[in-house]
C-alpha cells in the first residue's frame, strides 16, 4: 500500500492526504477547495496557478505558465505531481488589500453625510493613575486602592473588574511604584476595569472595525484615543470553500461538526487579518480592547457558532438580532482576552448588521424631508428605503458576481484588479488597474464598465449575447463557449488571457436584474416611484470607482439625474468604524435596527414579473431608460 | 539503570517515580506528603498505615498491623516495597464526613439566633415558560421570544444573556414546542439568563455552600427552590501537603508554578467534594447554578490563584477583599459552567470571609444592647467583639491542634473521632465516637475534654507535664517521650494505641493560650472586661459537642456563667449557606465586612505578656478562674 502524503493548502489551513503521484489539481478537488480550472486539467488554460511553499513536487513545463511566474515558484496544479509532504498556496485566495475608501479625514470631511455621529468617544478609555503607597494606616486591598484612584481621577465609582485583572493586580500595582494605566469599559450596566498595566513604555489603546462579508472580510485597526486608522487588511472569507452564498453555507452547517468548521474558518480568517494589521501598525494584539463587527445575519450566526438553519426555514427566525457584547476570550479571538466584541444588530434573517451599520454611514436618517434608497449589492443584495422617521427594507439573492465571485476573471477590488474600463472607437480596451502593474482580473466596477461598453458599442445584444460580427479577433471561444478577450495573457499578471464569457455576462445580468427588480418592488410596496427618491446610496464590494453612468446603462440603477447617485463603497466597514469610535453610534445603530420594517420579497405580488423584465440590458422596457435608449438608437 | 516506577497517592492526586524496592514510606516522603510515622520507619508504631488500591507491592508482616486491617489491604508504608506501578491511598487523609450541625430545621428553629435572615430567596431562580410559536407575522428572534416570555411571566425586562445560552437557544426552544425552563440570575447590575433548557423531566435548581478551611473543606449541596440541604461532604484540604498553616502556604506560593499548584489542589479538593455530594443527592453538576464560598483571605486568594505574598508583608495588603462574582467556567469548577461563584468578603488580610460569613450565622448584630464576642478557633484564630452598631476584630495564629492537625492522635470531627471523653474516678477512660465503632483519633472537643480531665484528676500539672506517679499503666513512653494512653490498640480502628504525648499537650496549651490572650487584649483595646460581654459565640472545627465546662477548665474560655457560651460549630459554612439562600444576606455580609475595624495584635502593647500568662492550665493567674481554682484545691 502506498503511503499517503499530506498536502496543506494556504490560506485555508486545510490539508488532505493523497498517494504520491497525485496531481495537485486532484488534491485541491479532494480538499473541496474552489480553484478554477477552465480547461478541466489539460494544462492549457493556465487558470490553476498555485505556488509550492514547502516540499517537493514534479511539474511538467507548460506554455500556459509564463516563465516569470515559474521562476517565482508558481506551477499549474494540473501539471504538478505530489512527491512529498507539501504546503501549497492558492494565489487566487491570497489576502487582498482593501483600498481605503475610508480614513479619518474622509469621515471628518463627510460628517454631514453620515446618519451616525463623527466623534472619537469610544466605550473603552485609558486612565493613567498614580496610586499612593499602602501603609499600616491605609491598608485597603489593591483593588480598592485602584478603585479609589479611578474614582478620584475619572469620577467613576464602583467599577466592576475582570478576573484576569485580579490575577495580575498585585504585581502590576507594585511594578512601577503604583504608576499604572487602567483600561475601562463603559458598559450598558456600568463601568468595568478591563486591564491594569504598570506604566512603562507608551502604549496605545486600539480597536478593530471589521466587516464580515460572505465573500470577503475586511478590517481596520484604529487608535481609540486619536481615532486614527493605523492599518487595514482584507481577504477572502475562508468559508468560501464550503459554499459561495449564505444559503449553501446554511445547508453546509446542518451538522454540528460542520457548523464548527465554518465558525473556525471565519475565525481563522479574522485572526489572520488581525495579525496582519497589527504587524503593519506595530501594535500588540494585547493592546486591542474593542472589536466592532458587522456582517449579515448568517455570517454573524456562523461567527458565533450559532446554528443558522432556522434563518432559511419559514418563518425565517434568527437566534439573535442584538448580540450581547462578548469578550474576545469567549470567541477565541487573538486580541486582548478581555477585549469586548460588539456586533451591529440585525433587522431580521435577511437584513443584517452589515446593513444597519451601513445605514449609519449614509445620511439616510439625517434628512427628514428627503426619502432615500440605500442599496448594498454584496453577495446578498439588501435595500432600504426611508428617512429619519421610517425605514423599510428587503433582501434579494444577488450572487457574488459584483465581488468577483463565480466569474472567470472576477476578483475582489484589490491589487491587480481592473477597476475602470472603456472600449475605444478603434475597439481597443483601456483600463486602470488597482495598484498599477499588469491586471489579474476585474473587480465589480470593472465588470459593470465592461458590460456597459460592450452594450453601447453593440458587441452584445440586450439579452447579453456576444455579436461575433463586430468583435473580430476579440471574439474567442473556449470550453466555456464564446467569450470576449479583454487582454492578452502576455500582458496579464497570471500570463493568461483575461476574458468574459457569455456565461459570465448572463451571471452579471441576473445579478443586476435581481437588484433592480427588488428596488422596483420595494418602492411599489411603500407607494413611491423612482423619481420621488431624493438620493440613492450605493454600497458593496464593487471597488472604489463604480461608474454610475455604466451602472445605469446596464440597468442596475434607474435612469435618473446622475447627481442623485452616491457610491459609498464598504459602508458596513465604515459603519462598524463609527460604532467602534462612539458609544452614541452604538445606541443609534440599535435604534435603526429596531425601527426598520422588513418586507419579504418572495411573497410580494409582481416580484417574479419584475425580475424577468430586468433580465435584459438595460431592461425589457427600454422606455424606463430614456438616456440609454438614445445611445442605443441605431 | 533501574526503571523508575510511578506511585500515585490518593486523595492527593500526587505521583512520584521511584526505583523498584523503594519503601512506600520513602516514596511518601519523596512526594512531600504529611504521613505520620512515629517510630521513624522501624515498623513498630503502626502510624504509617496505607491502603494499596492498585498494583503489586511486597510487605513484611508486622505486629503493629492488626490482621483485620491487613485483610482489607492495609499495609505499613515503612514495611512495604514498591514492585510495580502503584496507586496508594493515605487513609489519614480520606474524605471525612461532616456531622451536620446544620439542617434547614436547625436554621429555621434558630432564626432568631442569626444576624442574617433565614429565607429561601436565592439570587438564582427558575421560571417555566411556554413560548408561542413563531409565524410569518411574528418572526422576532428566538432570544426576543424568550425575553418577551420572561417579561410577561416574571416581570423581568432586558435580561442579559450568556454566550453559552445563545449557542443552545435555537435547539432548546424547539425541542418541546417552546416549553422551556429559564434559569435567571439577579445580579448587582440587572438580570442575566444563565441557562435555557427544554422542559422535559423535572429538574432541580441547586446551589453549593462551601467553607474552605486551611485544614478541612466542607460543603453542602442545597435545593435552591426548597432550601433543603440535599447532601454534605467534607475532606482535608489537599493543600495540606504544602504546609499546615497559611504562613507556610504563602511562603510556598512565592513561585508562580507553586501558586498554581496550590490553586489546583484546593480546586481539586472542592471538585471531589462536589462530585461526592452530587452523587449522594442524585443531582447533576450541571444543575448547580450558584456557589457561595467562605474562606480566610489567604485561602480565598489561593483558590483564585492570586499571589498571596503581600498578605504577609507589611502593611499586609490583600489583592481583593470583595471578590467580584465569577463564573464557574472561569474557575474551572465542575458545576454548570455559567454558575456564579460568590465569595464572602474579607475585612482584611487576617480576618477573612469565613469570619464575615460566620458573623451572619450568629446573633451578634441582632441585639443593639448586648456586646458579644465571636471566637473562631480554626487553624487561625479570629475574634470579633461588638454589636449591631460596631465590630472590632483581631486575629491570632492558633495552629491546627483543635482541628486535629499536628497531633499524634488528632483528627477532624469525622467518623471515628472521639468527640467527648471523661476519666472516671477509677482511672477508666470513657468516650463517645462519632458514627460509633472503634476510635480512630480525637477531634477538638475530645482533646479539650481530655486535657480538662487530665488536669482535674491531677494527671498533669498546670504547665502540662504528665504526673507519672498518678498514672500507673496509663503512663507510657515512646520515641516522642512521655505520653498518656487513652485506649489500647486492640480496641482502636487502626490497631494502634491512642495516646496523647506531652508534646501534644504543649501544642494544645499554646493554641488555647493564643486564643485566650487574644480575647483579653481585644477586650482591653475596646475598653471592656470579660464580665461586660453578654454572649460568647464559639465556632471552629472542634466537633459537635465542645464541652464548655472543659474549655473553661483548660483556660480556653473565661470563667463566667456557663449560659453565656454558645458553641455553634462551623459558622463559616452556615453563613455561606445563608448567603446562598438569600440575596439580602449577601448584602448584609458585605455590610459586615465594611463596618468591621481590624486591630493588629502584634502591635498591641501587652499582647506578649498576656500570651505568656496564658501558657498555663488554666492560667498563670488562677484567680481569673475561680471555679477551676476550687476544683483544683487539694
Amino acid at each position: 500500500m502506498t503511503k499517503n502524503l499530506k498536502v496543506e493548502f494556504l490560506p485555508f489551513e486545510t490539508a488532505v492526504h493523497v498517494p504520491a503521484g497525485t496531481t495537485l489539481l486532484e488534491a485541491v478537488k479532494k480538499a473541496g477547495l474552489p480553484l478554477k480550472a477552465g480547461c478541466g486539467g489539460k494544462g492549457t488554460c493556465g487558470d490553476c496557478v498555485v505556488q509550492v511553499r514547502a516540499g517537493r513536487a514534479r511539474s511538467r513545463p507548460s506554455a500556459a505558465l509564463p516563465d516569470e511566474l515559474a521562476r517565482q515558484g508558481y506551477v499549474l496544479a494540473c501539471e504538478t505531481e505530489v512527491l512529498d509532504r507539501l504546503t501549497v498556496e492558492l494565489p487566487q485566495f491570497q489576502e487582498i488589500s482593501i483600498k481605503s475608501l475610508l480614513d479619518l479625514r474622509f469621515l471628518e470631511e463627510n460628517k454631514d453625510n453620515l446618519s451616525g455621529v463623527f466623534e472619537v468617544r469610544p466605550l473603552v478609555a485609558r486612565v493613567d493613575l498614580a496610586l499612593p503607597p499602602p501603609s499600616v494606616d491605609d491598608h485597603v486591598s489593591d483593588l480598592e486602592r485602584v478603585r479609589r484612584a479611578i474614582s478620584k481621577t475619572a469620577g467613576i465609582k464602583e467599577a466592576a473588574v475582570e478576573y484576569a485583572v485580579l490575577k495580575k493586580l498585585a504585581a502590576a500595582v507594585r511594578d512601577q511604584d503604583g504608576r499604572i494605566h487602567a483600561v475601562l469599559l463603559d458598559g450598558r450596566r456600568g463601568w468595568t476595569i478591563l486591564d491594569i498595566e504598570p506604566r512603562r513604555a507608551q502604549r496605545r489603546i486600539c480597536g478593530l472595525a471589521c466587516d464580515i462579508g460572505t465573500t470577503t472580510v475586511a478590517l481596520y485597526l484604529v487608535d481609540l484615543e486619536t481615532g486614527e486608522i493605523l492599518s487595514a487588511a482584507s481577504s477572502y472569507n475562508q468559508q468560501l470553500k464550503c459554499g459561495e452564498d449564505v444559503i449553501s453555507r446554511i445547508d453546509y452547517a446542518r451538522m454540528p461538526a460542520r457548523l464548527e468548521e465554518l465558525r473556525s474558518l471565519v475565525s481563522s480568517t479574522v485572526s489572520h487579518l488581525i495579525d496582519q494589521a497589527s504587524r503593519a501598525a506595530g501594535v500588540s494584539a494585547a493592546d486591542i480592547y474593542y472589536g466592532s463587527f458587522a456582517g449579515n445575519t448568517t455570517m454573524t450566526h456562523l461567527f458565533l457558532g450559532l446554528p443558522p438553519r432556522y434563518i432559511r426555514e419559514e418563518p425565517y427566525v434568527p437566534t439573535v438580532r442584538e448580540v450581547p457584547r462578548l469578550a474576545a476570550r469567549e470567541l477565541g479571538l487573538s486580541l486582548n482576552p478581555e477585549a469586548r466584541i460588539q456586533f451591529a444588530p440585525a433587522v431580521g434573517s435577511y437584513v443584517g448588521g452589515d446593513i444597519t451599520a451601513g445605514l449609519l454611514a449614509t445620511p439616510i436618517l439625517r434628512d427628514p424631508d428627503t426619502v432615500s434608497l440605500f442599496i448594498d449589492a454584496g453577495t446578498n443584495g439588501e435595500l432600504v428605503v426611508g428617512n429619519r422617521d421610517w425605514l423599510v427594507a428587503c433582501a434579494c439573492s444577488a450572487g457574488p458576481a459584483f465581488e468577483g465571485g463565480g466569474m472567470k476573471c472576477g476578483m475582489p477590488a484589490g491589487d491587480g484588479a481592473i477597476e475602470t474600463l472603456e472600449i475605444g472607437p478603434d475597439g481597443a480596451v483601456r483600463y486602470q488597474v488597482i495598484g498599477g502593474g499588469r491586471p489579474r482580473g476585474l473587480c465589480g466596477s470593472g465588470l459593470v464598465d465592461l458590460l456597459a461598453e460592450l452594450l453601447i458599442h453593440g458587441h452584445i445584444d440586450k439579452s447579453g449575447k456576444l455579436h461575433e460580427s463586430t468583435l473580430g479577433s476579440r471574439m474567442i471561444r473556449d470550453d466555456n463557449g464564446p467569450a470576449f478577450l479583454i487582454e492578452e495573457g502576455a500582458n496579464c499578471h497570471w500570463g493568461k488571457d483575461l476574458v468574459i464569457t457569455e456565461r459570465d455576462i448572463a451571471n452579471l445580468v441576473r445579478t443586476k436584474g435581481a437588484i433592480f427588480s427588488a428596488c422596483s418592488v420595494l418602492l411599489k410596496n411603500v407607494g413611491l416611484t423612482f423619481d420621488q427618491i431624493g438620493a440613492f446610496y450605493i454600497a458593496g464590494g464593487f471597488g472604489q470607482h463604480l461608474g454610475i453612468e455604466s451602472a445605469i446603462r446596464i440597468g442596475l440603477l434607474p435612469d435618473l439625474p446622475r447627481d442623485k447617485f452616491h457610491y459609498l463603497g464598504n459602508t458596513s466597514l465604515c459603519g462598524a468604524t463609527l460604532i467602534l469610535l462612539s458609544g452614541r453610534n452604538e445606541e443609534m445603530v440599535n435604534e435603526i435596527a429596531r425601527k426598520t420594517t422588513y418586507v419579504e420579497l418572495n411573497t410580494e405580488p409582481g416580484y417574479m414579473h419584475e425580475y424577468t423584465g430586468a433580465l435584459f440590458l438595460p431592461h425589457t422596457d427600454i422606455g424606463l431608460f430614456p438616456t440609454v435608449k438614445k445611445l442605443l438608437a441605431p
